[in-house]
C-alpha cells in the first residue's frame, strides 16, 4: 500500500515523465486489434494463386453464378479446421461480423425456430460476458435490446448468473468470444462448454452467438476449446449455437473468408432467407484461400508464423506493465487472441486514456469494452499490441503506464 | 388469322418434330442470365493484376481494416462512367441484389429519412413495373408488401398509373431497371426519367429503386439513359433516388463490384447504419478491378467485346422467333442487356414452357416476370441468349417455337 506522501512522489516524476512525452509530438495508435504489416506479408502468395483456367478448376466455374452458401472446398477447410460436418458450415462474404448482424436481423424480422419475429415481441433482453466486444454490444444496442452485463472470470462468463436470465423469455442470445476473449484472452473452461451446450432457456428463439473470432490465434501453443455444436448434440440442443469466425486475421483483414456453424436445421432456415439477399459468395477469393492455404494444416502453419511475429509484441507489454504498474494494476496473460485487459484502480481508467490522447497516444476508449460504453468501475483498458512495431509499441506502454499513475496520484491526492 | 383447319395441320407438323427433340435426351438451360465462358474468360487479367507490394498501393494498406463505403480509386471509376460525384456513391460488396435487400431491409427496421421505421407502419404497398425482374418481386414478397402490377411500354412504366399510386402514403418504393429493362430491353425514355425525377409521393420515404443493371451492357451502340440524379437535383428530390449496379456482367458475376449511387444526404445515413454491420468491403477485389480496368474507358472497352459476344447470339434467337413465331407472338428487339422478352397468344406460356422442360430444355418459369409469379395473361416467356453456344442456342429456340406453337394449337383446338 503507498501513503499519501508516496503518490505526492510517484505524481511528481510521473508529472516529469508526462512533460517530455508531450513534447515529442507522437502519433501512436493502440486502439485496434489490426494484424500488422509483416502478418499481412505473410499471405502475399494468396494475390496471385489463381491459375487463368480458373473456370475448370472447382465443381463448375466458380467465376459465374450459382452456389450460395461457399464452395465445397472452403467448407471442407474450415470444417476440418473446426471440426464439424460440412454440412453444418457455410462459407459467406468476407466479415464474421456482417454474419452476426444479419442474422440478428433475420430473427428480428422473421423469428427464429418457427417462434414470431423477434421484432414482434416486445421489449427484449441480451446477455453480455464483460468486459466483451464493442462491437458485438453496438449491435444489441442498435437494435434496441436491453443489455446485461455477465462478470467473466477465468472459466468464461458467470454461468450460474447465465442460467438464470434464461428463465427470463425476453432474455433472446448472449455474446460469447469463447477463445483467446476480447479482450482477456480467456478460454472458456471445458464446464462453461457443457454448461452452454445443455442450456435450456424459457426462450426457444434463443440462441449463443458463439463468435470463434479467435480459434486458432494461439500465440504460442494452442489452448484447446470443447467443440460446443458436439456438446450440444448430445442434449438434443445443436439448435442453440450459432458459431462465427473468419479469416480475418489469419490470411487479410478485409480480404478474407468468414464462415458460419451451426445445426444442419438452423443454416437450412438461415440459407432459404439468405436466398433472397445474396447471389452468393465471392467464390474466387474463397478458391484463392483454398489453392494457398491446401488444407486445415496449412492454416495451422500460417497461424505459427503469426504467433512468432506476435508473441513478442504481447510479451513486451506484459514487461512493462510487470516494471511499472504491478503495484497499482491487475492484467490478464492471454494465450492467444489480440488483446490484453488491464484494470485500472477504480475510477482512472477514463483519466488515462484521456491523458494519454493528449501526448498523441491513442487507446481503445475507456468504458468500450461494457455495454453502452459504461464500466461500472471506469477501471477496464483493451490494450492491443498487435499493430505497432516494437519500438511504437513499448514507448505506447510506457506512456500508458505514466499516465495511469498520474490518474491514480491525482484521485488519491483528491486532484 | 389461323383457320381450325391451319391449327390441326400445325399440331400434327409440330408434335412430329416434338416427338423428335424428346428422343434427343437434350439438357439445355435457357432460364438465366449467366454470362458464357467467353465474357468470362475477358477477365482472365483480373485474377493475377495485384502486385506483391500491394500494401503500397493505394492511400493505405488495402490488406488491413478501414474503409466502410469502397476505395477512392473505385468509387472514382463508378463515378466517372455514370457521372455521379464521388461523394454520391459507395463500392460495396459483390451483389447489387444484396445492396437492394439491405437497403429495404433497413428503410424496414429504422425507417428512411426520419419517419417511422417501415415495419411499424402498417399494411404497405410497392409498385412493379411488369413483366419485371423475378428476383425484385421476390424481396418485396417476402417482406410483406402488396405488390402493384404497373404496365410497361416502349417509354418505361406507365407513369400515369405510377404517380396516381404516390398518392396512397402506404406505398414506399418502385423497382426500375430503366436500362435495358429485364425481360424487355427497353430503356426509359427522357421524359419518364424527368416525370420520375419530380415525383412528389406522399411518402416522404418512398424511394425510386432505379436498379441500373444494364448501364453499359449495349449489343451494338449504347443508347443513352438520362441521368436520375441530376435531374432530380434540379426539383430538390435528389433523395428519392437509390441507384445501383454491379460488374457481375462486366467482370465476373459473383466475385465482380457493386456500387450504390444515392444523394450525399442519404448515403451519410445508410453508411451509419451500415457501420454496425460491415467492416467493410473487401479492398483487394476492388484495387484489381481498378488496375484492370484502369478507368471508365476501360470499361466501355470491355464492353465492347461483351457486345461481340452477345450481339450474334441475340440476333440468332430473334431470326429464329422471326421465322417460326412472327404470325403467333410479339417480342422486343433490345439494344442491350440479358433478355428478350417474349409475348405468346394468351393462355399458352406455362403449357409452352412446360412442353419444353419435358424434353430438356428449360426456359425461365413462366409467370416469373410478375409479382406473384401471376402473368394475368400467361403469355410472357423471358429468354435469356447469353449462356448456352450459339448451336444450343438454335436448337433451345426452334424447340421453343415449337413448343409455343403446339400449345397455341391445342388451345384454339380446345385439346
Amino acid at each position: 500500500m503507498f501513503t499519501t506522501e508516496d503518490a505526492k512522489i510517484i505524481l511528481q516524476e510521473e508529472r516529469k515523465k508526462y512533460e517530455k512525452y508531450a513534447s515529442e509530438n507522437l502519433k501512436l495508435n493502440m486502439a485496434r486489434g489490426k494484424p500488422c504489416r509483416e502478418q499481412l506479408d505473410l499471405s502475399t502468395g494468396l494475390l496471385r494463386v489463381l491459375p487463368d483456367d480458373v473456370g475448370e478448376t472447382g465443381i463448375q466455374d466458380y467465376r459465374n453464378y450459382g452456389i450460395l452458401d461457399g464452395i465445397p472446398e472452403a467448407k471442407k477447410l474450415f470444417a476440418d479446421l473446426y471440426q464439424v460436418d460440412e454440412k453444418e458450415i457455410m462459407v459467406i462474404g468476407n466479415s464474421s461480423l456482417t454474419l452476426m448482424y444479419d442474422t440478428i436481423q433475420r430473427g428480428l424480422q422473421f423469428g427464429f425456430g418457427g417462434e414470431k419475429p423477434m421484432n414482434a415481441q416486445g421489449k427484449l433482453k441480451w446477455l453480455c460476458p464483460v468486459p466483451g466486444y464493442d462491437r458485438h454490444f453496438a449491435i444489441t444496442e442498435l437494435f434496441g435490446f436491453e443489455m446485461i452485463n455477465i462478470p467473466m472470470d477465468e472459466n468464461g462468463p458467470d454461468m450460474d448468473l447465465v442460467e438464470k436470465w434464461c428463465q427470463d423469455p425476453s432474455v433472446k442470445g448472449i455474446w460469447c468470444v469463447p477463445k483467446y476473449s476480447n479482450p482477456q484472452g480467456v478460454v472458456y473452461s471445458d464446464e462453461t462448454v457443457e454448461r452452454f451446450a445443455k442450456l435450456q432457456p424459457a426462450a426457444k428463439d434463443f440462441r449463443i452467438y458463439w463468435d470463434n473470432a479467435y480459434g486458432v490465434h494461439y500465440l504460442s501453443e494452442d489452448v484447446p476449446l470443447k467443440n460446443l455444436l458436439e456438446e450440444a448434440k448430445k442434449y438434443n440442443n445443436e439448435d442453440i449455437c450459432y458459431i462465427f469466425g473468419s479469416t480475418s486475421k489469419i490470411s487479410f483483414a478485409g480480404a478474407g473468408l468468414a464462415f458460419m456453424i451451426s445445426s444442419e436445421k438452423n443454416l437450412t432456415a438461415l440459407k432459404k432467407l439468405m436466398g433472397y439477399q445474396m447471389i452468393g459468395p465471392n467464390k474466387l477469393v474463397q478458391l484463392a484461400h483454398v489453392l494457398f492455404f491446401k488444407n486445415a494444416e496449412g492454416i495451422r502453419l500460417q497461424m505459427d508464423k503469426q504467433a512468432e511475429i506476435l508473441h513478442p509484441k504481447f510479451q513486451k507489454v506484459l514487461d512493462i506493465l510487470q516494471e511499472s504498474l504491478s503495484d497499482l494494476a491487475k492484467w490478464t496473460v492471454p494465450k492467444g487472441g489480440y488483446f490484453i485487459s488491464c484494470d485500472l484502480p477504480e475510477g482512472t481508467a477514463k483519466k488515462t486514456v484521456q491523458l494519454a490522447a493528449e501526448v498523441g497516444v491513442v487507446f481503445t476508449g475507456a468504458g468500450a469494452t461494457f455495454p453502452y460504453k459504461k464500466d461500472p468501475l471506469d477501471s477496464n483498458v483493451r490494450i492491443a499490441p498487435t499493430l505497432p512495431p516494437l519500438e511504437e509499441l513499448s514507448k505506447a506502454m510506457e506512456i500508458c503506464c505514466c499516465c495511469a499513475k498520474i490518474a491514480w496520484a491525482e484521485r488519491v491526492l483528491g486532484l
